[in-house]
């Protein structure tokens, strides 16, 4: 086998146990079964081992994975709709696969034992696409000029936090996140 | 001493205890000193522990009288304002004094050793405070008729959660239910 083939090889298994953890980890939680990830991917578990040395390296690549899937459709949503709507149906993204992560989010950040955690890096990502979607939507006299993008991540982030653990968390953060933007006012017919 | 007369002085000795306690607490927490609350009452500690056998009768006793004062507010809020300010006020006070006692109202709900907490009948009068103005504000045609109130007091609980613990706990909630009230949509001029 060339040295070609071999990565195309490993870079394969790689993405396929990544997709398999997301979905493993989504069902069971942060603490999910390695082998059961491995046999999910269809890989073995030395093969596992191999691309991720510890559990925390992978839930580490998995939440990597999910948040630059987040930043990808903010920049997807850019072009194809009307500012206001790209900025809306992104913080309702955000929100519902925040709140459908909440454990791993929850267990990487809380308990990864080197304290070495992406965060730092994960936010300042979701806040640039952010920022753009909400600069783009100010500028076209959509969106109020003094709605700050801290604030909506804030309220992003207590509405996933207050549904923590509810197994309608997904569908009652969306009801949530849809009062937030939409305020209560009722609009003029 | 007449017993009319014991009876209006041990009135006045309760609520000036019940202010007391209330002001240590937003200071210290629901572990403040007792003793402390009977000094800033202008009661020995005797007193005090005649109207309140325990910590826990006295927190539950602070934490009712507040709900007691916010549902009030939201009677004279009604009479006085139109009806969306109403509302909105009303929900702006319900979210900075929830944020301001968060301590309180958390230590209560968790730590009491004989879980009996009074959080039922200080929710339902929340409850019927707040829906009272919600249906007002939507038969006037100011708030949309789709804004149920369990989603905006658990946004209200949401945001109180977000901010526990931090020193602007009040400034941070307001600006986030503000945001909520007002929606994120320029005001058309």
């Amino acid at each position: 086998m060339g040295k070609q083939l071999m990565r195309a090889d490993a870079q394969r298994s790689y993405d396929r146990i990544l997709e398999a953890a997301g979905t493993v980890i989504a069902h069971d939680g942060a603490n999910a079964s390695l082998e059961e990830i491995a046999r999910t991917a269809g890989v073995g578990s030395a093969t596992l081992h191999r691309h991720f040395a510890s559990r925390w390296d992978l839930l580490d690549a998995v939440f990597a994975d999910r948040v630059d899937k987040i930043c990808a459709e903010a920049e997807r949503s850019m072009t194809r709709k009307p500012p206001e709507a790209a900025l809306t149906d992104w913080l309702r993204l955000l929100t519902v696969e925040s709140a459908r992560n909440r454990g791993l989010a929850a267990s990487m950040f809380r308990g990864r034992p080197d304290d070495r955690v992406s965060d730092d890096s994960c936010h300042a990502k979701i806040q640039g696409a952010g920022q753009l979607l909400l600069t783009n939507a100010v500028a076209a006299g959509e969106v109020r000029p003094d709605a700050a993008l801290a604030d909506l991540l804030r309220l992003v982030s207590a509405i996933v936090l207050s549904t923590d653990g509810s197994s309608s968390a997904a569908a009652d953060s969306a009801t949530m996140i849809d009062l937030v933007l939409e305020g209560i006012h009722a609009r003029t017919q």
